[in-house]
């Protein structure tokens, strides 16, 4: 079987996480990732990725400090980032993404894929979320606390071989990865949950437990989930009846758990804001529907981002 | 002219702001204080109010550590405590209330009178809003920005000779003072102001300027203040046309102005959440009424005001 060349773009926790465990179990790839704030050490030492039942080493195939030093051609090139203003995909990957190139967003939020599918219109574009709890914890390590799953799907719509193939790596690495022909439609189911608990848990420093436990809180959690589907039905990606109740309910047996913005915001990272909340935000506007809780959600979330060197 | 019994509770820097120029302008006046964490140093030294063109040292009539300890007859009692769900307002005053004792309430929120109406059904029950810039900045002394006018009105309505009398002791001491019919429908306008300023500075952690410089802050900003207008209709109290934009043009023109909950937040100290945001609130649950940014608000101010020793 021929080699496959796999190009990890944005290799911390999530990107590392899953194309480690593909390396392992898939001799034929080759997986090369960019490490840029880490790069010695990786290109030293590789990652250690500690999950709960087990430690797994990886040693890329290769190691670049920046995109531009790519030698090779890629079959893939994975986009594992998160989406920010400041960043911009089309440009970071150009250098790596030749004719026969598929590329792969593996990230958060909604209206995340248009740059780059205009930026690269004959390229194939697939669409990826994923369903894990991980961290960078130093340079070359990785905390795997749970979950690990992927669902992929064909940008904007649809299924192909190569996706196929894709799938069927992770699936050999005990990664559950679902194909689905509507990917669209599940980054807004995602949403449902994103949209709500993560700039919630942030304004009010709390946990999952925490928020539901209070009453008041609980509503406005509910609020914004039933935003998020009257939007995705407009923009024609009707989710499934009782939804919201379901996650509602999913929620409240987990143990306490912080979403990932939170976590980002307390260590004065940078949060998806725009991805997760703007986006569906501006979606609604273009069809004219209220949305008041994302709305107050939204304001207060990006300007408290912005006040730290204020007043 | 026979002398006038006052006693102040909750001699903050609202209280003695208004009640040491009360004395000074007024001989009759005979004002008493009731000071608790400074009582020693207001018992020897008395305060002193620093203004922008001017220092007054007021020495109160009598310094009471409790109200217990006070052992006049008061023509009235005015109580100028922040409105915190663990102050509960009837008894702490009860020691104080006589037969033909005045209540006054100079106090922030809506539906801060019913339990002091209940509680004292024969007494007259005047209410009060202050427009004031001041904070208590030391043991004794009160730092005055700007401002410092009064409204009051009998609750619930109406007007009386007792209440004249007063707002001409207020008028002497040059404090710009009006008296209204409907002192309700007074508050409900200082809450268009207050519900939505308040909690947005300290959920954003901004000033006034900064919020009006984000156009989505303006349309929460502007969210909140019709939520707030169709409560107040709905309860009886309609506001006028236009009111809404002739807040946000006044509050533009502000020079940047921290509202006092922000203050309140950075210093640690209670905010007055359920007064100025869940009583409106609940008398929109009361009347049916879907006020989501004001729920979206509440909900978070709540939980983040409970926060500081959680996750």
């Amino acid at each position: 079987m021929k080699n496959c060349e796999i190009l990890v773009i944005g290799a911390g926790a999530v990107g590392v996480f899953f194309h480690s465990r593909l390396a392992k179990a898939n001799e034929n790839a080759k997986v090369s990732v960019i490490a840029r704030s880490d790069y010695d050490h990786v290109k030293a030492y590789g990652y250690n990725i500690c999950s709960p039942d087990e430690d797994i080493h990886f040693m890329p195939s290769a190691v670049f400090r920046d995109v531009s030093d790519y030698d090779r051609k890629a079959d893939f090139v994975i986009v594992c980032t998160k989406v920010l203003p400041g960043i911009d995909i089309p440009e970071l990957i150009r250098p790596a993404v030749s004719e026969d190139t598929s590329i792969v967003l593996i990230q958060n939020g909604i209206d995340i894929e248009s740059g780059v599918a205009a930026a690269f219109p004959d390229n194939e574009l697939i669409s990826g979320i994923a369903y894990v709890g991980v961290a960078r914890s130093q340079a070359g390590r990785i905390e795997h606390t749970d979950g690990g799953r992927l669902k992929l799907g064909v940008y904007p719509q649809g299924r192909s071989g190569k996706l196929e193939a894709l799938a069927e790596m992770y699936r050999k690495s005990d990664i559950p990865t679902e194909i689905f022909d509507d990917i669209i439609r599940v980054r807004w189911e995602k949403l449902v949950w994103n949209t709500s608990y993560n700039p919630v848990s942030v304004l009010t420093r709390s946990n999952t437990a925490q928020i539901m436990n209070d009453p008041d809180c609980e509503t406005l959690i509910r609020g914004i989930m039933e935003e998020i589907c009257l939007i995705a039905e407009a923009a024609g990606w009707k989710q499934r009846d009782g939804i919201v109740d379901e996650m509602l309910a999913y929620t409240r047996q987990f143990r306490p758990y912080k979403p990932s913005m939170l976590v980002d915001y307390e260590q004065g990272r940078k949060m998806e804001i725009e991805a997760i909340i703007g986006n569906p935000l501006r979606t609604a506007q273009h069809y004219g529907i209220d949305v008041p809780h994302i709305q107050s959600v939204y304001a207060i979330i990006k300007l408290l981002s912005h006040s730290s060197t204020k007043i």
